[in-house]
């Protein structure tokens, strides 16, 4: 009954933990879009967080770990309520992915597609690759991983599951939408947007930060399995993230904010496995390869993800999962057990799910609905024409 | 020994998520009201918190639960110092009280009136219910109720006892203190006033959602008590508040963050026996009924309550102690085990403390020494009146 | 294997309680010093957090405790993980020297030489000091300090381990740096340089506090030792500490927001010890002797502590160290086992300890590479000269 309790009250801290991180996402696109589109991110995360709790709770549980709660509360209690707990745990997660998205997206979108696909990933899309990475869908892929290179995908705590595949669906949403009006001049050269809340952005950075040593050490998901080696990893790949966007970001404080966060991605995966220093080094690889990709993505390769949300979490956490089997062999004072072509092929499988399923399902919206806002809409800010508010509106109503 | 420090642990995290609700109330009082009231919004939180404390620690907390920490440390040692946890613990609830009043009374309360009011009310009123729901105030009260009615009246975090208490509470004390100036025409038409910053809504909404885990989680006070059913619940009750407040608010950010608020009081009551597709339903009624009382006060009834806490608080509570006893029962898969009829009268009850302790707290203060600004106080704003300092002071001291 | 996990995760909480106080350190010096210097602000904490974090684990935590994680994970699981988030909790009181030093500083300090002050501070001279303390270092002091008074200089949590050391250390820095450009006017009357944001400056406030719970509490370290009295204290002191700035500081936001954390300082140290009466005591005190002295080093004495670090950290730390000798003798209802001076020497030790390793440290740098920001810079703001963007990008790129 006390272990139940203690596995229940662990699990429980940290599904409060990621929960507060969906604060996080809000606040770090309030504080990095234009004022004009502050209301809209904050609606975007809280609305997309809980229809996300509804679709995941009816469905996309189900297909991951084939548990129903359909079902009294006496036959529930049955089954144990810690599994009511994990379902908590685990909807933090799922919905992490439209928060994800949300950020790639940004001050063009329209909200009810954006709402609807956000129902439909974390119902359908997600659940099927998460079910085959640790539930108990498609059970031959990992049995196959296994009896082929001795080890199975290993990704603790979600640097594949859930931030590659946020990532990358978000770069599919991002392409399908199309750059922002007034992102490129006529002859191709990017015009600055400048973000309008720097503390905003450091806030929302902040939330994410603590709150994922919840996400991370929690995924453990019993007081037997907890390990503090997780938790100083977490740490140690957060502070590489940091000091390496201090440099290669040059003292900029939405790089260096945001190094922390792609550090904390990298580490996911093989948080439980690889050495302190190994973290450090991990973290500080996915700082510095974020800047980059971001910078070439709004230089070079005109890809409009207002938040960098494909090299913060697609990239850096698809580094994160082949990282876990470079950083995790005994050989680098890791703990072994994990095999570079199992992560190899398991960050490749979670990118194509991800390619495949934003495709559909921001293709078939944009085909049946549009998912964009008009010129005048856009132009006007997404929270004057969706919520008919802005988000100043005392200082707004002066004259 | 182990299992007692698993249970203060346990309770620890409780009393510090609740604590942390507090700053949840403060910054969603601080941006919905206008900016030169922001500043007396938080000091009202912070000092209405910590008098709160003093008046809970003296005297309110005994008259609840018949226990005095008024002894050496050795006594308070033998007796078990988890108590003072279960004190700190419940002192956050408490509290609250203030915390819920200060957002109806908002923008012409005048200040030590209020922090007296505080002191009276957590030392007197609100344990006196407390103690008759649960602790050891007349015990024949509950006694009464199960022989009559086949089970006590049920309210496992306080839909009732707090949030009720607070909201009507806070009606008493709004209609005492009378419409801010300006609020309506002189021929009777709502005369609009604007928020003034929506993403310290949006965060006080989120801290105040995050923090309610642990005000409804560790309600069950011990590690052997704690089930994943009441986290379930209360996060299914925030999802459907939010999204009935989408439908019926109309995408707007101030209903929105504030129906998660509504769907979290109203699953307080039944949280541990209601299932959770009852939850949803619950939060969902909750939400809705929200934003029409909200805009029936305003409108209509000329009930200037600036935070919206009797909908919010009040109703919304009675709403959730009354569902308690529908979706409790086993027909609509609950867990059985409550007596609509005893839901009913136990929240009448409470609304009648409610209003009876407000009244005459109120009242007293009102006629002994005035419990309103000046006219020319409240048009130069709470902040520079009573705590001579803007919220903004650099911006407002520029030329 | 239980107790193991739920030590774990009982040391992890107090972790990641902790590590979110850094988020509070960085919004309370944003709220306090001009828009300017916002940006600097929030770099300071997070990079400052992130240096410290190597530098402790490299070896600053081996001074202390003399255990070192240079080795592979296999060797760091049979010492048991726990040793690594003791390691992360007590990495989290370390990197809070150089946040309280920050406070200090602002508005005119370089970005690189702090960085390099940080990683001396937390690798050399904090553990020094720790160890002795709590740690391993010279045991001689504490076994001579037993011998001599009958018991040894006891810090529960750190007033003066962790408060009197980042309070004393961040006045030499400001010695070293001098007055910000403006601070006095030609004849020497002090010249007011006003806060940008309250409401940041309370929300900085307010996760200080929630976090301080996680300071405090789990400083006891394993669930077998933790006890009530300890977060029941921490709460009183709090309380008291709001009130007494309430009145001394005639309702200013500023002041209030800091009583709450004077009082916090104060009771680290004998939290575990004194009686809730005596720390609410010992929290109204430290409310009292923050403005007092605050305002003396502004007015009279001409120390340009901008946040006033050295009165909030170093003087009510000094107060909380030697107030546990007092309010922890049986006589004033505490628990006994404590000398009054014990108390004294080892508060005055960590003062001296602070005052030689910050001169030396902040002297050298000074000597060698300058740590302050050449007149032009200071004027324009650190945001701007170091950063190169504003705190509102947005708004300042407005024609």
């Amino acid at each position: 009954m006390i272990k139940s309790g203690g596995d229940i009250f662990f699990l429980l801290m940290g599904a409060a933990m990621v929960l507060a991180m969906h604060a996080g996402f809000a606040f770090l696109e309030v504080g990095s879009v234009r004022k004009k589109n502050q209301v809209n991110a904050l609606m975007k995360i809280i609305s997309d967080f809980s229809i996300s709790t509804v679709a995941y709770f009816l469905i996309g549980y189900y297909i991951a770990y084939k548990t129903s709660f359909l079902k009294p509360v006496s036959a529930l209690e049955e089954i144990g309520t810690i599994e009511l707990v994990r379902f908590f745990f685990l909807l933090t997660f799922a919905a992490a992915i439209p928060a994800i998205i949300s950020g790639g997206i940004a001050e063009r979108a329209r909200f009810l597609p954006q709402l609807i696909a956000s129902a439909l990933v974390v119902a359908l899309v997600y659940p099927l690759f998460e079910g085959i990475a640790w539930g108990k869908t498609l059970p031959i892929v990992q049995e196959t991983l296994e009896s082929s290179f001795g080890a199975k995908f290993h990704d603790f705590a979600g640097s594949v599951v859930v931030h590659v595949m946020g990532g990358w669906l978000a770069l599919t949403a991002v392409m399908l939408l199309g750059v922002r009006r007034g992102r490129y001049s006529k002859d191709g050269q990017l015009i600055a947007i400048p973000p309008s809340n720097i503390p905003f952005l450091a806030l929302g950075s902040w939330i994410l930060t603590v709150g994922w040593f919840g996400f991370n050490v929690m995924s453990a998901q019993s007081l037997e399995g907890v390990t503090g080696l997780v938790a100083v990893n977490s740490l140690m790949a957060m502070a590489g993230g940091v000091l390496a966007a201090l440099v290669v970001g040059r003292n900029d404080p939405g790089f260096v904010h945001n190094g922390a966060l792609a550090g904390l991605v990298a580490i996911c995966a093989g948080s439980d496995v690889v050495h302190p220093l190994g973290a450090l080094v991990i973290g500080a690889v996915a700082g510095a390869l974020f800047i980059v990709a971001f910078n070439l993505c709004q230089n070079k390769w005109k890809i409009d993800d207002v938040l960098g949300v494909w090299p913060l979490h697609g990239l850096a956490g698809a580094w994160g999962g082949i990282a876990c089997g470079i950083f995790g062999q005994t050989g680098l004072w890791g703990k072994g057990g994990v095999s570079f072509m199992s992560q190899i092929i398991g960050t490749v499988m979670g990118i194509s799910i991800a390619l495949i399923g934003g495709f559909l399902v921001y293709g078939i919206l944009r085909a049946v609905m549009g998912i964009r806002l008009s010129e005048e809409e856009e132009h006007e800010g997404a929270d004057l024409s969706i919520h008919k508010i802005s988000a100043y509106p005392e200082e707004d109503m002066r004259p």
